[in-house]
């Protein structure tokens, strides 16, 4: 098509590599051919059955209608409360806004700040979306290189290496998709000051938060008044086809962010909104914490059989369940790498490419929410094929 | 606070006054009130069972997953059927895009066609968050003044007349929501002639498509290619609190709205969608067709009384369930009223200001899928209230 129908944002914005394999993936699957899948960043834990039954009671009554939309007072309350009982912080509800998934509290977060031409400071490798959302709100995103040297986080000096007089945010993930990498919160309080000193904002994705290898920092909920934190039901409560997330935000944002949500989303989904009521309960967040010793075990698997085929790993993942690794021994063009590998023998992981510029044509990641038995038959057919190319 | 911190475009969404005031009327009902709504547009129909039935399998079913961005392939493809079956039209699948909500479906629409700058024009009075999506965009949304001369839609010569070199776009609703008033299937292949012949696009929100009281014209997917028809589950199929609609738009826009959509939404909601499966059923789709006789029951009920009260109904609605009612014999300041009646008496009424600002200030809007014995107290007390004031 000529492009020139199509608006600049859109054209900016690239496609999604991990949602494009897994697509192709299912067609695969669809002829026959047996996929191990590898790229996917979903739990293969089921969602806890207290929340599947809060659903069905909510069926059940079938009052299922628009609530309000920075999310039901009861859920908001409820998420209030975790932060005090799991985090020992006191925030109050109404900075709390429900949001269709953590991409909606992404997509407010950036509609409410940036105005054309703003930059947002982003570490190179990141979350894909992060820096699209910046871009579909005629942002610029300002993706700074990190490596092994910073646990693939950035730090003081990046931030005000890279702050022009056009940055209104810093965007960190911690725990990161896709290193695994943990800010500390020490670091985190020096960006954090920083950004506040230049009338800026700092912005933190904590949708990994709960999947932790080590002591987890504190919540960037607690830093203060100029902080977005973004956190999601997807990961750590096994809810990502339910849609759920919330946003922490800035007291005088809130008025703005309530009217943005009322336009561009109505309210989210009532179904979830009960369901995730019961996301809190002391039975559901015990079955959750158990799943980690699953998740670590699952990690060092991973983790000791790749470096014998040949990746390298720097730095061992922290938190999430991703493995970074440079595929530098067998490729410079991991993406085309990937579909190969995808398309040859089944193996489904995700290109560097979706992650940023910075090396990512040496970069692979390997997801590894996966039983060993799969982990384990992926290995053997990358192994396999390794030897033969 | 200061206002210099959020964006322009943030600062430039107005509050979506409905949703304000049902939120209020939850606070009133909370202490104890008894309030009459007439202000939410939402059936009071619950979801047809078989709907219901198939959310709470795919729950028991316990794979609640990721899902494809535009969709689940079944359910577009059941959404090509439906416009088979329905309308005798013929509509690839490949065109339809699953959304969270038709809000989703006119985000993406927006964000893919528009530039800063760029122009929309849009009836004005019209849905609310239309204009507030081209915003968010960053486009310019231009409000052309309509009026009962034509039955409260856009023509030709207004699109003629209000069309620049930096439109990009004509959008229209039909039904409409506040009015009820419908489009001609004539006049819109002409303001769609025209628009193709400019190189711009018509944007068709059929979201009340099937309440109609009339025979309802030909679907807006007929007209060609140069169309995007944004629909939902929310009216029709009662399903609002479930956020799913879809839109059918040009093939040349869609692996860009896919992008899109991979990346702003990373997919809809996995219930949500097995649900709607079931929504085209025949035993369903003949229930959702006998509320219809209900509609225009109440629709005729609340006319008369409003006439008798003393509201003036330049035109009757032919679709939706909506009365845009002129409030000119009581005030000059219909924002204030509606505000005065709901804390006074506690009936939630609609604001035109709601709806943009041609002669807002002395309109308001009924929602009417209510029962006769809800709208009768309702009446009863403003018509009380009336002689008092």
């Amino acid at each position: 098509m000529s492009n020139h129908h199509v608006s600049n944002k859109a054209l900016n914005i690239e496609p999604f590599h991990v949602v494009s394999l897994i697509t192709r993936a299912m067609e695969l699957e669809k002829q026959g051919k047996k996929i191990v899948n590898l790229v996917v960043g979903e739990p293969e834990f089921k969602t806890p059955k207290p929340i599947i039954d809060s659903a069905i009671k909510s069926l059940e009554q079938n009052k299922i209608r628009y609530s309000p939309s920075l999310g039901k007072v009861e859920l908001r309350e409820s998420i209030s409360k975790w932060y005090q009982d799991r985090e020992k912080i006191n925030i109050s509800y109404n900075k709390i806004a429900v949001t269709s998934g953590s991409s909606a509290a992404l997509l407010l977060t950036m509609a409410v700040l940036l105005n054309p031409g703003n930059e947002v400071i982003i570490s190179d490798p990141s979350y894909p979306c992060n820096r699209h959302f910046v871009t579909a709100m005629e942002g610029i995103a300002n993706c700074v290189p990190v490596d092994s040297k910073t646990n693939y986080q950035l730090n003081l000096e990046k931030v005000k290496d890279n702050w022009t007089e056009k940055t209104k945010a810093v965007l960190v993930s911690s725990p990161s998709n896709p290193t695994g990498g943990i800010l500390d919160y020490e670091e985190l309080e020096k960006i954090y000051s920083f950004v506040c000193s230049q009338g800026g904002y700092l912005i933190v994705d904590e949708i990994y938060r709960g999947i932790s290898y080590d002591k987890e920092p504190v919540s960037a909920v607690a830093l203060g008044e100029n902080v977005f934190v973004i956190n999601s039901f997807s990961k750590f409560f096994c809810m990502t086809g339910w849609r759920l997330g919330w946003l922490v935000a800035p007291e005088k944002f809130v008025e703005k962010i309530e009217h943005l949500a009322q336009n561009l989303y109505i309210s989210n989904s009532d179904i979830a909104q009960d369901a995730a009521l019961s996301a809190f309960s002391p039975d559901v967040v015990s079955q959750l914490d158990s799943n980690l010793i699953h998740y670590k075990e699952q990690k060092d698997y991973l983790m000791n059989e790749l470096l014998r085929i040949g990746f390298k790993i720097p730095v061992e993942p922290k938190g999430a369940f991703y493995i970074y690794a440079d595929a530098s021994n067998f490729t410079d063009d991991a993406y085309k790498f990937c579909w190969k590998v995808l398309e040859d023998i089944g193996v489904a992981i995700a290109p560097g490419l979706d992650f940023g510029d910075y090396l990512s044509n040496i970069h692979v990641r390997f997801s590894f929410p996966k039983t060993i038995n799969i982990m384990s038959e992926g290995i053997k057919r990358i192994d396999n094929y390794l030897a033969k190319t």
